[in-house]
């Protein structure tokens, strides 16, 4: 239905009409003009270039010493999209099936499938603050369970997972010797602490994806990376080498100064994000649905009892905002995601429609 | 041992040893200013944002145009590899073997196994001009065999298939139901009229892999193309949704650019490699090596009886040039690969060591 509702989107633009498009997550503002002087200097300086399928080592250094992991733990991977399908692709191809709390994104399970892997899905609801129930984590895992795939913080509800439940959800899965597949893509730019998966050690059998894409808007960039113990790192390499070899080096030198310029770049970013949750928080209540306050970029997942989810976003595009239906991150008919990655007046616009339109 | 040999280059270079890199089809041109420029001009402008997993449009279109197919009948990959990589992996990944002729790339090889299918090695000979025997390869097929993958021009020996025995193939794979995957990345710079398995119908079931890095020296950049039936595209993208997105816009706007310049870019590689190539040929055969003349660039395949192969490139390191053994690419241990990708001089000094080493 995501897929459905972008093109539908995309259609009616072409068409003339003007659209709010609230139901993607690729930011607004530019990628930061340093980040791309910095490609244009490395392309000048002939890195254009076969390279490392382990990734440039002065990049997975940088990103090591973020995470207090070693340079040896780091891969650079095309996006964190790859960094979790060569993860399942390395441990699923012989068979298995996964784990996912839900409301999930729903690559996940995509990308399983198109393995050959089984998701077991384990629902939370908004009434419990989507908190992950253990027994019922303990009842769905089976001799085939081969991991579990965290998205922390969450898309859709951007919730931080309180550290409680992930103490409970990694002793669960060292018990058992299931590995956790930990998405923190949104980690860097929460609005509280996040407690990482790196925190169990970068040695254990759990697994870290990250990106660039959120923390320094570098969505259409493709890079992104896994922090995991040496062995899986290097079977990941192997893998690299026989499909995309390697990213760009002139776009691994601006992720370089992306992380250099971290803490100005991801401020300004979790400043703004935060103002656009804020005002979406407010209009939302006042308007009478329900949801727990965003504790990250970029999404709210709100609900009001009796909605059709997928006829009101069908209605809200006719009247030319795209969000997008709950169905589309699991059993939550009642919900919708609206994503704030548009510019401030079109949110505001788009917010006032939407609580109009119910 | 390819990987072994060019580690060891790597780590006597860091030890401060001069080598000349004769061992790596990464040519030592630069990728041209144009080419750099657009794509710099593509990220000012904000071609930084998700974009289709089938490749922009306009590209599509322009690949399409160069080899007299439809639009549909193309989609975008990061490299070639990855043109590889995601069709073995649509085909083979509930099994089947593939029939691969050699000398060989080896990565069809890798990349089957990785995916847990077969290969099936179809000997051809330096003294049969390379040429592939049609009653072995029908001996070859069963009933379990999916693909027959070809790599025209060839690396290691940049012969170019003769169109009688690509007709041979196609016409057994016809008969059979069996699809024929052809790598034509040295295609478009060859010395000579290279017939394309594009010339059998693109709405057939055989399939084009293709690059820019050979053509556009952008070896670095990882973008590549397959063309093939619409369905096939189709499945190709939808694995490439989930994997890597889209390749870079800005990277897809560079790759534009060389395609508006490609009749120059072609014809001043062309020119340079056969001058290389030349050289090579001269000095070689002076020396009393056996091998067929290059059709393509950049390697030449050189044989002397009772060469033990692995221990001729070992030595050859020590003295400062890096080759790959023969076998490196299949049952070839009296034959070493040259790549003609170092600048001008350093392939002079080379090949005088080369040939002095005997």
């Amino acid at each position: 239905m995501l897929y459905e509702i972008n093109e539908k989107a995309l259609r009616l633009e072409s068409e003339g009409k003007k659209i709010i498009r609230l139901n993607l997550g690729d930011p607004d503002m530019a990628t930061p003009p340093e980040i791309v002087e910095a490609a244009y200097g490395a392309m000048k300086a002939g890195k254009t270039k076969y390279s490392s399928s382990y990734g440039e080592t002065k990049l997975r250094a940088k990103i090591a010493e973020a995470h207090g992991v070693k340079t040896e733990n780091v891969v650079i991977t095309p996006g964190s999209k790859w960094a979790i399908f060569s993860t399942m692709f390395l441990m699923l191809k012989n068979g298995g099936n996964i784990i996912s709390p839900t409301p999930y994104w729903t690559a996940y399970d995509l990308i399983a499938k198109t393995i050959g892997a089984k998701t077991k899905l384990l629902h939370t609801n908004m009434e419990d603050g989507w908190k992950v129930d253990l027994d019922k984590l303990q009842d769905l895992i089976d001799s085939e369970t081969k991991m579990i795939i965290l998205n922390n913080p969450n898309n859709p509800t951007s919730k931080v997972m309180d550290s409680e439940t992930l103490d409970g959800i990694v002793e669960i899965a060292n018990e058992k010797g299931i590995t956790v597949l930990s998405d923190e893509v949104y980690g860097a730019i929460a609005f509280k602490k996040t407690k990482s998966i790196l925190d169990y050690g970068a040695d254990s059998k759990h697994i870290l994806s990250n990106g660039f894409s959120k923390t320094f808007t570098m969505t259409g960039w493709r890079i992104g990376y896994i922090v995991a113990n040496k062995p899986f790192v290097d079977n990941v390499t192997k893998l690299n080498q026989i499909t995309f070899n390697n990213v760009p080096v002139f776009i691994q030198e601006a992720a370089m100064k992306g992380m250099e310029l971290h803490a100005q770049i991801a401020s300004n970013i979790k400043a703004k994000y935060k103002a656009r949750a804020d005002l979406a928080s407010k209009k939302l209540k006042a308007a009478g649905f329900e949801f727990t306050a965003p504790e990250a970029p970029f999404y709210v997942f709100p609900r009001r009892k009796g909605l059709d989810g997928v006829k009101f976003t069908l209605n809200l595009l006719d009247r030319g905002v795209a969000v997008a239906p709950g169905s589309s991150f699991g059993d939550y008919p009642e919900h919708f995601r609206i994503s704030l990655t548009a510019p401030d007046d079109q949110i505001e616009d788009g917010l006032n429609k939407i609580c109009e339109a119910t």
